[in-house]
């Protein structure tokens, strides 16, 4: 891998791990073995660097997430393997948890790549719903897009709760509850 | 207001701003109208000032949350007038966003208080849940348990996706979609 990667992925994991008020560029630079020099040949800073790597996160959680909603089944199907299917529970969204960085949330620029990742990850829930909605799995009346909201506020919030209590039982109930809800439709 | 009970209200003020790692014990000083001497005298630190206002926040929570459980109607009525009510949607939850906030996770006694809050708010959405189970408002096969944790993930996940839109509609959206949930059954 080279240093420009390698610096994506080191501050990948610091926003993850610290959060970007508590990441400098210093703890960058030593995670990803490379030099000050070298960080700001490749980046301008540390907003330029948490940019790309926001990007390349959110790219990963996209793609993930269609790799269950692609998959066989129905559309209840598809949301269940996506819900049930194996995460870092205590360790939280990548995305998500950008949301609690007040310097995240106040600068444009930052947060746009947040929002646009929440914002297509429910734009492709809704369709599945729709497909559900269409095949008759759900009622025509379903609002899919404020239902859509609600799957994706149940993983969100379902980590919050993980944390909270450090252990991923919370996680798992959350998600119990919105698939018992959803079968009964 | 003494000076005691005016550091532990900036200290909660800053908390939902800037979260832990954001907040220096300089900045509550200046916030409060304090000295260094005088918080000193009150307070070992900044953990424990922290645990104060936490605390504080967290009593406040559960006032507000028993305000709806406690109301009128069926358990269905109460619920929805707990997630409809008025709330600060762009600046998260006070308690449900110290989660990701690194230094308050990884510490047990600084972890415990956000821990207990969210324990005894699912706790008491069950008992409310319960009666509506008890009254035939959900069928009798219902997990109030689990059901109880999908509401507060909601609330704290739409939290997330507010935040990330910068705007409350994703926040209502998800409500909108477990309350239709919630009203089909």
């Amino acid at each position: 891998m080279g240093t420009r990667d390698q610096l994506i992925d080191s501050t990948r994991e610091l926003l993850w791990e610290r959060g970007y008020v508590g990441t400098s560029p210093k703890a960058i630079q030593q995670r990803a073995g490379a030099g000050q020099g070298s960080m700001y040949h490749h980046f301008a800073g540390k907003k330029e660097l948490a940019l790309a790597a926001v990007r390349r996160s959110a790219d990963a959680l996209l793609a993930a997430a269609d790799e269950q909603f692609r998959g066989p089944g129905t559309a209840v199907d598809r949301i269940t393997a996506y819900l049930r299917r194996e995460r870092e529970v205590l360790k939280g969204c990548p995305i998500g948890r950008l949301t609690q960085d007040p310097d995240i949330v106040a600068d444009p620029v930052l947060r746009a790549p947040v929002d646009e990742t929440l914002t297509r990850l429910r734009a492709r829930l809704t369709e599945v719903l729709d497909e559900g909605r269409a095949a008759g799995e759900l009622p025509g009346t379903t609002d899919t897009a404020a239902l859509a909201a609600t799957i994706v506020a149940v993983l969100q919030g379902g980590y919050v709760l993980a944390r909270a209590a450090n252990a991923p039982e919370p996680f798992d109930q959350a998600v119990s509850g919105v698939l018992a809800l959803l079968a009964a439709r």
